[in-house]
């Protein structure tokens, strides 16, 4: 028996949010809708030049686990902190949601990861991520038991960045193959595919990952090609099951032979596209280690990331499991 | 002429906010819609018992500089940060909405103030607040180009918290006063008004305060009397200019023998009362120090207080100079 429904494993980020016009992301050089990687220097310039801004834990692997937990399921983190300030609200926020989390911080430098999120107008979010303490974890950090004890493990793209992260993957994954687990991951932005595309293809095609969340933008990127379709026909081949989103357009899921589309949820007010993916990513896997069709998983993937986008910030405030039961998803 | 409309000065604190059910306020044995203070340990106890939060600067006077800065007026603010991590997220937010603040941050402990702030499905908020490097906020911190410089000089009740800003209040006052400028306050709660009843009073009765901003609840914790009539008629002897906001009431203003009624905005959702009262003076100054007549000083304090009760956090996000043209206000 599993002790928790998802292991996440990701770089361990807190927020920093500000509206900001498109003038501002022209001006300042930033690559809109992505997620641009800066130094400590550049962290500096950014920030004395953005607004008033709240702050919030995020990281795309801490928000589908902080998601997954807010669904009632049982869900543990692995990321990097620092034990400075920044570290602890990191680490308050994650264990308050129910999330397992006991990687050990950092002592001292470098401090905890933060991502300066400039959102415009029409919603669209484009981060300026510093990494930080994330740069540190490896796989002195993967907890057997947690990495053998998960129905799935999950771990982002960007792990990609930091140096020695993907060593701690490929650790964590082989702990969950040999347990009878599965593996998934996300390919968290078209740039970093753009990086790490081969490697990512490899994870693919070796079975090193079973299960791939994508948008358009990352799976046009990963196959290099401008056809949607070529794109959901080549994925198809390369994992056992992939789940590809498509903002307002819903998603589509591809099993084998299978293909299930499913709807976006109707919105009020788009207000912040942070941790759509992420959420979605939540919802999907609380219903696939419940054990739901892949309908289902997509319902609710659906429903978390548009709770999300329709506040401020990465991490959505209602209890998902509520919102679950109301939309008679479970 | 002033080289600033308004000179907030208060306890400089970083706001921690979260959703907590009744029951939690109840067995935390909080005062439900007050400030509590609270030192270091209990801090860390209400901490570890406390969800997922989110950060924003806040400080009731701090928001008010915020918020007249929105406006477009001239804000400068004195308080006391230390120069750790939230310090300089205090000191960039409130810049950064454009406010002059230069207070020497406190080098070393205590740690900037933070305030746990629960808001209840109500709405309603619920503060406990650690001051950390307040308490070191005193005269050497008045900086008396900024004193004797602005229309007026605006402080908060919570000051007589802290030991030594109540003489930084007495000196601004001072300097506000002989160079022909005005001195307002707001009672900021009615437990605190209980600590410092004869205080605030011999500040109002001396000429030291022209103009206060008081709550339903404040002013007849200030007169000890269960009656707002009893309430209305003493305060309007006891000051020049009185505002009392009585939330979805609105709010009266008694200057002499004239009292003007001011309507509440209507809200599509009440979320968080945080920074209401605070906003509500910032509109009602910004009017204020632009030569507006009473009622519409009154009404852009409506305005603000009321864009700032649907969001979560204490500052607005809106443009208010925008939000004030849309409603014809200015």
């Amino acid at each position: 028996m599993s002790h928790y429904d998802v292991l996440c494993v990701g770089n361990a980020i807190v927020d920093i949010l500000a509206r900001c016009d498109d003038d501002f992301i022209v001006a300042n050089d930033i690559k809109k809708g992505a997620m641009n990687l800066i130094d400590a220097e550049r962290a500096e310039l950014l920030y004395s030049r953005m607004g008033p801004a709240t702050e919030a834990s995020g990281g795309s692997a801490g928000n589908t686990a902080a998601g997954i937990a807010s669904f009632g399921a049982r869900a543990a983190y692995f990321g990097k902190v620092s034990s400075d300030h920044l570290g602890k609200i990191y680490t308050h926020d994650i264990r308050a949601q129910g999330v397992a989390f006991d990687t050990k911080p950092l002592a001292g430098e470098p401090p905890t990861a933060r991502s300066m999120i400039f959102v415009t107008p029409d919603g669209e979010r484009s981060m300026n991520t510093y990494l930080g303490a994330c740069v540190e974890l490896g796989p002195d950090d993967v907890e057997a038991d947690k990495a053998a004890g998960a129905k799935v493990v999950y771990f982002e793209g960007y792990l990609w960045d930091p140096p020695r992260a993907k060593e701690a993957i490929r650790l964590a994954a082989r702990f969950a193959h040999d347990a009878g687990n599965e593996v998934a991951m996300t390919l968290s932005d078209p740039f970093c595919v753009d990086r790490y595309r081969d490697e990512f293809l490899e994870l693919m095609r070796s079975g090193t990952v079973d299960i791939v969340f994508a948008n358009e933008a990352e799976l046009k990127s990963l196959y290099q090609t401008s056809s949607l379709e070529a794109g959901l026909d080549a994925i198809r081949k390369d994992c056992r099951l992939a789940a590809v989103t498509r903002s307002e357009k819903g998603s589509i899921i591809l099993s084998g032979g299978e293909t299930v589309p499913v709807e976006a949820i109707e919105i009020a007010e788009l207000v912040d596209t942070t941790g759509a993916g992420d959420l979605y990513a939540a919802g999907f896997l609380f219903g696939y280690t419940a054990g739901k069709d892949l309908a289902v998983c997509g319902r609710l993937g659906s429903l978390a990331a548009g709770l999300s986008i329709q506040q401020m910030g990465p991490r959505p405030r209602q209890n998902l499991l509520n919102e679950a039961e109301q939309a008679g998803l479970i």
